[in-house]
């Protein structure tokens, strides 16, 4: 384990998910399996854990998730829109009882003054409702997609309660 | 990126996929996104990488990725016939040209004396065929999870040609 605050925030948000007897399913773009990865570092995990989509092109989204192709179009794939549908898919494609996704723009290329480089749509919740959020992270390649796996775990952890 | 080994082998197998213009899917059931993660931390790795399936539980592994409920109730998630079906399903599920897949028994917990903590399945190819191999890896889960991505990535890698 490398990190020390990726592995406390996931042993925390494991803690919470084992508290209250639910399993978490993640729907990751820019951070390409990276918030999974951190969750699977736990021994244990499985308790937990169900599983992960990395959508990473637009045609993964809709495969996998059943992003639609004229949200994709309308609003580009770091919006609020696709991100509400990848965490509502990732629930619906699986047996998780939570889901958190992320859509941004992890760099270097790929900013526009619209949507710079750090942008990142984050979406959380369950079957009763999900929360949208977007943050901005300065940095790097690294660094925008290392703040956004904190965020999700802090996001998603927080959702749960104590 | 922390992680020079793992950085160096997915850069050769990016360089593969772009130079031979294919899309690569995992299926990753004890890494947890740790393939997909390694893989698009390279700047334009949209160019060849398409997405990826999480899928850590058994459960997942069906609704993801069509694995049979009777194969993995007479063979168990780490076999051989588990993960060229994940590596089946990865493709049949995505746009992807070649899919790798991995399935093994990281611990702390879960070794069996047929399957000792280590034991690692992995299955990789494309449309035209799909190859399984067996390794048992040494060390700890931290150990084991990242020599799975690194053969996984050189099998997968090597298979594409120069």
């Amino acid at each position: 384990m490398q990190d020390a605050q990726l592995e406390q925030l996931a042993r925390e948000t494991g803690r919470r998910l084992e508290k209250h007897q639910l399993f978490m399913v993640t729907a990751e773009s820019c951070t390409g399996g990276w918030i999974a990865k951190v969750m699977t570092d736990i021994p244990g995990s499985s308790g937990w854990f169900e599983g992960g989509f990395v959508t990473y092109s637009n045609q993964a989204k809709m495969d996998m998730l059943g992003v639609r192709p004229d949200t994709l179009d309308q609003f580009g794939a770091v919006s609020e829109q696709v991100v509400l549908q990848m965490a509502t898919g990732a629930l619906a494609n699986s047996r998780a009882d939570v889901s958190v996704a992320v859509s941004g723009v992890a760099g270097p290329g790929g900013g526009t003054p619209d949507k710079p480089v750090g942008t990142v749509w984050f979406a959380w919740g369950n079957q009763s409702g999900i929360r949208a959020e977007r943050c901005w992270f300065p940095g790097n390649r690294e660094q925008v997609r290392r703040q956004t796996v904190i965020h999700a775990l802090d996001v998603l952890g927080k959702s749960l309660g104590e």
